[in-house]
């Protein structure tokens, strides 16, 4: 039997950097990530869609081994079938069987395939993070027009503005009232929609898919409005759900939102146990409820939690604030903690500011697009809650800088009087740099 | 004679956003600003080298008079001659005496103008944030060749990157030596100087200009190694100092770094008068010493925490952190806090990290930019002192990420686990997302 200190199922995001912090931390430990990918074959999880018109082959959108043979880390290409916590041993498909002293869960989740008829056709595709998967739909790719997208969240968003990029058809089919209703206010998603149909994409709402048409390949897809759009490929791209089949077998508490229960220090059920990832519960940065985010990034800062957790506790998680961006053509928006909507939800009595002012300085640079931030604020506590963006290049990292205002808790009277620094070509003006002038609004509305 | 509640005198960055300011937290106050500059002719101050290869001319460049008037504050095109503080009346060069309650000065600096032979000559300049005087300097470029630039700070290279584009001889002369050494340490003045080489652009340091020459107009510039220079226009970027003429009149103390003394809250020793900006001291966020550090962007900070103090103080300046970034070609370089060299100035036992990675992911993607990233902690209390940073268009805004983890105070191991967001299109990976690798690195150093 080989014998490890530190054990880490799955190599996407959160394994390697995982391995890595232990590496980091525990200098002496030996530390294995077990992963079912074959060499060189670990996709970027969120550079998925920009293989497709961007990008090109999935190859380009490796992690590179030498993250973690750089890093003095073993890996083993095999994949885990069974975790005896008694013996403290994983069995592998390949019949290994594995010691370890603390054991990393980091499986990742599965797309969601919704159960309608004609889901299992030819050219049904949804987002697998497996090269060879992706190598066949580009190839599938290749003789195709119509395409319809079910889901309009973030990747069937990204896919959409991708595919479009080779010239095809496409119609995103979204249930809810507006795409990306569950990550930005309702006046932020007609941002987005508008951009999509100015690419010529079909956006359509409040309507689902009943069927997918077709005698062996994809050939339509039926509403429950009646209505048939006519595809050669459907994907889907509905969400995932966390991958806890390893972990139910081996008895760990699975929590409220069918992920792999952790503690605040990233422990399972079981103390030498940890989870992270897609596979992981998370709790709200805000509210400490369950939450269902699920990014790379989150998945990277559990890692970085745990991976110096693992013989002593070290780092808590204080929960997900939620920060991340997508681009439709070249318009980026972003969101970093709550919306006002999720704000409402959860009981916060809330104030907002909306303010706008051109990305470069003058407004007459040459590229300034116009740059909208809006701002959440608890009334109570006056600390901000959330703030989205819409812009161009920079809206990532602005993102970015409002989660360091949202991870301080800081008011609205120290996000007024923060000390950003401006230059013509990279940012706003100083004089209405937008995140400080969106707090002063707020700050005139608190003091009503 | 006129009585105003609030009067500002100065109507560049500072100026207009202390009366925005005072107008947010104080109703019913009337605010007045009284400026110089005619109507429409206020320039954006940071934005000023790059009237002459990008924008074109300064009107392109105006911060509108709408911002006051929009806000419900008056303004007068006159200049401030006098304060009586005991009377409390300001007199002007038009005959005016008018009545405040509360005064700002926001008078800025002054260009510093080396003493030496030939400074008056015909065709030398300096960066004065004055209409007319820029519509001469751009009509005095149109019939010149070469271009020597004295003083190799920022705003000497963005001036000289601009002229390039104009397709003139640029040649900076720097005593001291490095180019930036004084806001750098020597590595990320060595990417910027390399930057300017590969724009064509001739850069001599450790030597200082001894005369500007000829005889009714500059024909060259004699340096102290003996050598000339060619020159149909010199070009004074050797820093600013504060203009306290009026304060001094008026008895007000001064400080010892020549500004006008204000204390944490922006009055100066008279507690009816404030002063902000390039007049005002300033003390370090990090020493609560003088500092020297005058941006357009803390002149906006200081005016909203003096607008919002003065009826009541309710915001303490708690010191400059020091923000800022610039471009050269198209590469940006950038800074929040103490450089390693400024910190251990300082007395600050530090610990570092230099860390890599592409700016967007994968690196295939197109544009994809090196992004590096250094970072300075305290190994005392093990917080972070400052980041520098270089890339491409992202720099400015990842300046201000870092601008809010030093404001916060947030210690390497917080830092590690900050909640960054990423995107394929607009930021690095996760695995690698430099700021909070760079952190974890100095980790490893600080545990030994």
């Amino acid at each position: 039997m080989d014998k490890t200190d530190v054990l880490i199922i799955g190599g996407s995001a959160g394994g390697p950097v995982a391995g890595i912090t232990a590496r980091r931390h525990y200098k002496d430990a030996k530390v294995t990530v077990i992963r079912k990918e074959k060499q060189g074959q670990v996709l970027v999880p969120c550079g998925l869609p920009y293989i497709f018109g961007t990008v090109g082959t999935p190859e380009k959108n490796i992690i590179p081994d030498a993250l973690l043979t750089g890093n003095n880390i073993d890996f083993l290409v095999d994949e885990a079938t069974s975790i005896d916590r008694g013996a403290k041993t994983v069995a592998t498909a390949s019949g290994k069987s594995i010691g370890y002293d603390k054991l990393v869960l980091a499986i990742g989740g599965l797309p969601i395939i919704i159960p309608i008829p004609g889901n299992d056709l030819e050219n049904v595709f949804c987002a697998k993070k497996d090269v060879d998967y992706i190598n066949a739909l580009l190839k599938t790719l290749e003789g195709v027009k119509d395409v319809v997208i079910i889901g309009g969240g973030f990747i069937g968003l990204e896919f959409a503005d991708e595919l479009k990029k080779r010239g095809l058809n496409i119609t995103i089919v979204e249930m809810l009232p507006h795409c990306l209703q569950l990550v930005f206010d309702e006046d932020f998603c007609s941002v987005a929609e508008n951009k999509l149909r100015e690419r010529g994409i079909g956006v359509k709402t409040k309507v689902q898919a009943e069927a997918i048409l077709g005698k062996t390949k994809v050939e339509g897809v039926r509403l429950n409005t009646g209505e048939e759009l006519k595809a050669d490929l459907v994907f889907m791209c509905i969400g995932v759900r966390p991958n806890t089949e390893l972990a139910q077998k081996a008895g760990l508490k699975i929590g409220e939102t069918k992920g792999i229960w952790v503690d605040d220090y990233g422990r399972t059920s079981d103390e030498d146990v940890f989870a992270i990832g897609d596979c992981a519960e998370k709790k709200s940065f805000f509210t400490k409820k369950p939450s269902n985010l699920r990014l790379a990034s989150i998945a990277c800062n559990e890692a970085r939690i745990v991976g110096a957790n693992l013989f002593g506790l070290k780092r808590r998680n204080e929960g997900v604030i939620g920060s991340f961006a997508t681009i439709i053509g070249d318009s980026g928006v972003g969101l970093a903690g709550l919306t006002e909507m999720a704000a409402k939800g959860a009981g916060f009595e809330v104030v907002t500011s909306d303010v706008k002012t051109p990305d470069k300085h003058p407004g007459s640079m040459p590229g300034a697009t116009e740059f909208r931030v809006k701002l959440i604020f608890e009334r109570a506590t006056q600390q901000i809650l959330g703030g989205q963006v819409c812009g161009g290049g920079t809206v990532g990292e602005v993102v970015n800088v409002l989660s360091a205002l949202i991870q301080n808790r800081m008011t609205a009277d120290a996000v007024a009087t923060f000390q950003y620094g401006t230059h013509p070509f990279f940012t706003p003006s100083p004089i209405p740099y937008p995140i400080v002038n969106g707090a002063e609004v707020a700050l005139g509305k608190l003091r009503n």
